[in-house]
């Protein structure tokens, strides 16, 4: 059986990817790991270490190839293949989501969005349709969906979630400021908004008051 | 010097303020380290350490008084202040993080949204005014704005983010897809959408590979 990724290494994996991307646009053919190591802020040990998780890409006295570990990284990352999400929840952030620019360019396709407001139902965000929740089940069973974002109050969330698990959806993406509960084949991932500003306020509290003890 | 506080122990802190605060919705007024431990999927040890670092408020025998640790959290997150936000970019995320509904309630304010925009100018989104980038410095100069978030594209973001230090903002909110370079006494948080759902994809992946195995 394969060895189970650590998720600080799983954390890291579309950093890389985002700075070789970074790298190729700007024409970059290779790379030694220590010049990566230095942008990306981490030591290139850490880089050989994450990368040794899937096998490795170094290349002794050369560096890396950055078209090859940036495809190979992507292939890691199922960049290679297209994945279809719905929304759940027509609000301001469903409609974000809807319209992210480098979903598309990765392969991510959004399907649908579902909301329960009718009078969103018709609407077309960025190519895809708000769809009442009623005609949920028929559009995930007729379309091969992997991955659904939730973008509705907490209150409701995990009943939704239930639901979705039910109808076969293997990974969700929480926007709900709540943990959830799932099966074990279903993988989550929690954007929780107000963490995450609270976490920057934390930060910025013990920031200042270091600043003023070193005045 | 107080002792610098790990960024692990940072990111768990609003969850611990989560978690208390939906005891208190319930009425729960006493709760044991054992009990908070099995509801927030952490050790009780954990608990204790974590809250050790910012002075600690077990009661021997008695566990935890819920509404005093919700308070006191609450002040080590700087919740019993007001703070002041401003949005810069006024597309769907902008929206979405003005009309975000728990964040008045916990002290955050939308004072005002920033755009290069003139057809969005003298909106108002959930109280919010949409102001052209032109009026940013007198705006920030004229209001107590503690944090910036910026929901506009990676090529303008590190511009921006200087220009909005040089007006004195010492924590920015940066939901553009590029790490931000700042100074000593600035903070960032950073909500890397496209990197969270790349993360999610990998789980995924590797949680079907897994359950291949298994069976």
């Amino acid at each position: 059986m394969k060895k189970k990724i650590s998720q600080v290494v799983i954390k890291r994996m579309p950093r890389y990817y985002r700075y070789l991307s970074e790298l190729l646009e700007k024409g970059t053919e290779r790379i030694s790991s220590a010049e990566l190591s230095e942008i990306m802020n981490v030591t290139a040990s850490q880089i050989r270490q994450d990368l040794n998780n899937f096998g490795g890409f170094g290349q002794q006295g050369y560096g890396y190839n950055v078209q090859y570990l940036h495809d190979e990284i992507g292939k890691i990352l199922g960049l290679d293949q297209v994945h279809n999400l719905i929304i759940i929840g027509g609000g301001n952030l469903g409609h974000a989501l809807a319209s992210h620019q480098t979903f598309h360019k990765h392969g991510f396709f959004v399907k649908g969005i579902f909301d329960v407001n009718e009078k969103l139902a018709g609407q077309e965000v960025n190519g895809a349709k708000i769809m009442m929740m009623s005609e949920l089940d028929t559009f995930v069973k007729s379309n091969k969906i992997d991955i659904a974002a939730l973008t509705i109050p907490k209150e409701h969330v995990q009943e939704i979630a239930n639901h979705l698990q039910d109808l076969g959806i293997k990974a969700l993406w929480n926007f709900a400021n709540v943990d959830l509960t799932v099966r074990e084949d279903v993988v989550v991932q929690d954007v929780h908004l107000s963490d995450s500003l609270m976490r920057l306020t934390l930060n910025m509290i013990q920031n200042q008051a270091r600043n003023q003890e070193n005045e």
